[in-house]
């Protein structure tokens, strides 16, 4: 089966993130108000395997050894068959 | 009305992506085969406005001034209304 794989990376709870930081500074610059400003990263892929489970502990694997710092990140992992007639 | 403003970020079709490219070729190294890798940023705020019209209108003007680059860059702006009792 195929699978489309959706990864969101994202800053744990408390740590600093400057992008963030600047973005707010800028759009106040430009007369934006606005707060609460968060920024993730997806990654989006496409994988074979036999089953969703094992596309997930794969897709887990890969978070935790390559696409996410599992100290400083949360990430989510979304899978879904991609629908084809193959 | 308080509105939680989501906008995503993602390089237009045919734009080369270097970050996806290191991504898929760093996860065959660890054995993992992965096809049509893209990445993307969200950025998340939140912004008081009259309506969603208006918000939508501000938020697009930020995406062309500072959020994105709109000659590399497609974005999607989502708005929600702030669900609180204030």
């Amino acid at each position: 089966m195929m699978y489309n794989v959706k990864v969101d990376v994202s800053l744990k709870e408390g740590m600093l993130n400057p992008e963030a930081s600047t973005i707010e500074r800028s759009l106040a610059l430009l007369g934006y108000e606005v707060k609460e400003t968060k920024t993730s990263e997806t990654i989006t892929f496409e994988m074979e395997d036999e089953n969703e489970n094992s596309a997930r502990e794969k897709v887990d694997d890969m978070c935790q050894k390559l696409l996410c710092n599992p100290i400083i990140h949360n990430y989510e992992i979304t899978i879904e068959e991609v629908d084809c007639k193959n």
